[in-house]
């Protein structure tokens, strides 16, 4: 069996870094559509090529882009005015060119992912360079305010070990695993994290970090993670897809995270797979969740098992070829593929991404999700879909989380006045 | 029972029309999400609102759209260029003021809708009044070539009719009850119209006509006559699903006709409902097009029936309280809900719209959609999203054909010049 399941890979190195202050300017997000989400988008390619590629002439980013000369010319104009990146003269086939660098000025972004479980932090500068990185293990029913004091301390502690002075962050952004209502910024009902409901994240965090924080749902981050770190920078229409005691997914559509009405999107979790199915937390029955979760994974290999089991036991178990283990992932990926065939038949995306505690799976969660997807998919569908594992494994949540906080205008006051 | 089951309606009147010529200048559309994509929305809802309230002032205009005054004056000043508005002074509370109003130049707009046993042509003037309209019934099983030749026939017809100079004509767009390939232009596979499949039809049809032809899946023509010429202008995320012989969808996303990938989106009639279900035309088991589509309900009905029963039958028993014809629309209702429960989680829409030939069904058919959709949807999405029916009737696909045509960047070389 190839283990080649990934779409691509990308290296991420922490690096050294110098401390200035800055504030961003506001927090509103551009909105989805909009001329200031379209020149993000562009911006975000940008980036993508010089990290991917180092420093180089416009041309060669048009080349790499896909984007034309004058867009080019035009998004280096507004970045190199903002600080992101510099230019030099430089000559290109002989002719006089200029050649386009990323930036350090030492601003950082926070990235926090808090699941039922776990909490991880990173920092990232504004060329989209890792700076820090840590992630720490969180009593199960933790209550938010634990949860918020416990990201706040690792943060610090980042912070601490990277000798960053705090004024040069710029903002924190926080993935939940739950649906976030976007008129109120709470967690709404049906969250993973019961505890968590009603709470105000980017208040109650805002005022103890005294910068802009964004919040937003864990697969909506790893969605952006994807098209920012990954290796999914040109793809315009793709669905991230977490697996792990919850299911979510989050959506890039024409180029933008998608939040639909109220935010609430990407809710796999919840299509119906067995009408006669067990009692899902939803109140419904036979949800997708209550056949292809980790919980439910484990709930099954656990019976009968005399040693505790935990995601990472059922990994090894199926990666050594225990029978119940691959037939229990088996059922799980075919009834996720079944999922996302009505949602590709849907929205056609390009690219499907799956995420979560199981990507290490590889082929062997792969092979009966593609293998779901091409059975219940309109067959053009099912042939032009690709689905692969997340190449950022567990850190998409929280690279996204600092790719939100990349993302915003404020930080790029030129862009905001320019708009 | 109540009857108020369309979330608005419309009157549009045909008029008499003057003819003059005009050529419309490339054929491609923007691109979704794309700074002309964005141009060409906020014009729609610039013409929806003086298409409703007559002419006004931009100041009542950016009231009306939501629009900034700025973004108002910008679009107003390139629609005048390209002569679709004309502006008179006027005052406005006591300051001086523009008034807005639309022109009408005498150039005509084709929408063609072809079904399995149905043929509709719309005319409608770039100001978006219908001048022309009529359909006729379709042999089933016609090839193509015959269907093709009907609608130039019926075209022919209308223009004459209507005392329209042929060289009025400014394009057709054609909506086909289909999965239309983008990159090929061709019905793929899967289509209601079997004898349909690998034809180019805006290259045949465009051959015929001598103007750009559009070629769109019936049910994105209906998602954008919704938000054209329906009352859901200033909806943002809006499906349309379209129940007949078969069912289908069409999305508009953040405000534009959203494709995907190849072109192939909206496949909601292939939502497996039933795993051991009937072998579906899709090659499929149990799909929702086995159980809620009109050709299941006549073939339901139909046994054991002396009468002969088509759709317009049972909508008649239906309206008489026929029990058998009432259950037969509940489970089909219920079953569309539970699909749209799932796309609703997905893609959190403002509003559903159901088109076809059923809406005169009203509540009998709309009780049980709602009973599926809040049974199935997670609740926030339930409680949040509207459903009702098309008050455009069985003329959205063709009124929607011919929007694509008057959305087209061809029609205002102003707009496209200045891209």
């Amino acid at each position: 069996m190839t283990t080649k399941s990934a779409c691509g890979t990308l290296d991420l190195m922490p690096a050294e870094l110098p401390s200035t202050m800055r504030t961003p300017l506001n927090t509103a997000l551009p909105k989805p559509g909009s001329q200031s989400a379209l020149r993000e988008q562009n911006q975000r390619r940008v980036i993508a090529a010089l990290m991917s590629g180092g420093p180089q002439t416009q041309a060669e980013l048009s080349r790499q882009t896909g984007l034309s000369t004058a867009t080019i010319s035009n998004i280096v104009k507004v970045m190199a005015t903002s600080g992101i990146v510099s230019t030099t003269p430089t000559t290109s086939s002989g002719r006089r060119a200029l050649s386009v660098i990323l930036n350090d000025k030492g601003q950082v972004a926070a990235g926090i992912d808090i699941g039922r479980r776990h909490l991880r932090v990173v920092l990232a500068s504004p060329n989209y360079r890792i700076l820090q990185e840590a992630s720490v293990s969180l009593r199960p029913g933790h209550s938010a305010v634990e949860g918020l004091r416990a990201a706040s301390d690792l943060l610090d502690a980042l912070l601490a070990n990277g000798g960053i002075d705090r004024r040069a962050l710029l903002g924190a952004g926080i993935g939940i695993p739950g649906p976030i209502d976007r008129r109120t910024g709470t967690v709404v009902q049906g969250a993973i994290l019961p505890e968590w409901v009603g709470i105000n994240i980017r208040e109650t965090f805002g005022e103890r970090l005294q910068v802009p924080v964004f919040i937003d749902n864990d697969a909506n981050l790893g969605a952006l993670a994807q098209v920012t770190w990954g290796p999914h920078s040109a793809v315009e229409n793709l669905l991230f897809i977490k697996v792990g005691s919850g299911i979510g997914s989050g959506l890039v559509l024409n180029g933008s995270l998608y939040y639909g009405n109220v935010g609430v999107t990407g809710e796999l979790g919840h299509t119906t797979i067995n009408e006669q199915g067990v009692i899902c937390r939803c109140g419904n029955r036979g949800c997708l969740e209550t056949v292809a979760s980790t919980s439910t994974m484990i709930e099954l290999l656990g019976r009968g098992s005399a040693e505790t089991v935990d995601t990472q036991r059922i990994i090894e178990w199926a990666l050594a070829g225990d029978t119940a283990a691959l037939r229990v992932i088996d059922d799980a990926g075919a009834a996720i593929g079944r999922a996302l065939a009505h949602v590709a038949n849907l929205i056609n995306p390009e690219t499907i991404v799956i995420g979560g505690p199981l990507t290490s799976l590889g082929d062997i969660l792969l092979e009966p999700v593609r293998r779901g997807l091409a059975r219940h998919a309109v067959p053009l569908i099912g042939e032009t879909t690709s689905v692969c594992m997340s190449s950022l494994g567990d850190r998409a949540e929280a690279l996204g989380g600092a790719a939100v906080v990349l993302a915003h205008p404020g930080l790029t006051p030129a862009l905001a006045s320019s708009a």
